[in-house]
């Protein structure tokens, strides 16, 4: 068992295929991507209809963890609803993949 | 990054617009739905086929957090098939938004 | 609230019924699963196209976590793109349940 973060970022469904790719150039060997809807805090009332997006879940170390949610947060906080949040996890590793 | 809690409620699809407003009310500010299906435990067998189900999720101060587990269990539990949990996460502010 | 562990599994949809199967056998009482698109860094490239898969959750003991965990890395990990990891969560019990 290896003590990782899973990074979790809800995003509008137009921005998945540049965060997923750039998830990756920052790091991140594989990501999860699930459709969702609902209503985000960031820059949205309560009462604005919710709207389709996409949960996009990594497993990554520390140092990219750190490296994803800064790239998030200088690049699309300012003008996206994205929310992301990161939590401790361990993650299985095979004997094969240690 | 600031400590919250991601609050994690499956339930049956026909609670979700339900939940999700009460959920607002009780002071959760955006959330996330995803349809799932499954089998759970609170008052099913696990022999019963699975259901379709919705996977609902907030992130929230710890406060607020209480709030909405003790509404869930009040009124829900005796009733419904719904499960409900919570983990510890960091949200990732943009400084325009701390 | 009781102390529990977050199992999350991700793996081809063709697997997902023997998976929930044993996953059951071994002693969950319950899952969630949501279908999801991805690319896993298990035994593909980052520059796989990306493809569907399953993310199967259940929420159990330490010791069923351990159990469940030990089954997937030693029975899928040799053979498919499955990945698999594990967190703290505090489920919530209504007073019939507990």
């Amino acid at each position: 068992m290896v003590p990782s973060k899973l990074v979790t970022i809800v995003a509008e469904p137009v921005l998945e295929e540049q965060l997923v790719s750039e998830l990756h150039q920052l790091g991140a060997r594989g990501h999860t991507v699930v459709p969702s809807r609902g209503a985000g805090s960031r820059g949205m009332r309560a009462t604005d209809p919710p709207g389709d997006g996409v949960r996009i879940e990594v497993v990554v170390s520390d140092v990219v963890a750190d490296r994803l949610l800064d790239h998030v947060a200088t690049r699309y906080f300012p003008h996206y609803a994205v929310i992301a949040f990161v939590s401790d996890v361990q993650v299985v590793r095979g004997e094969k993949y240690v």
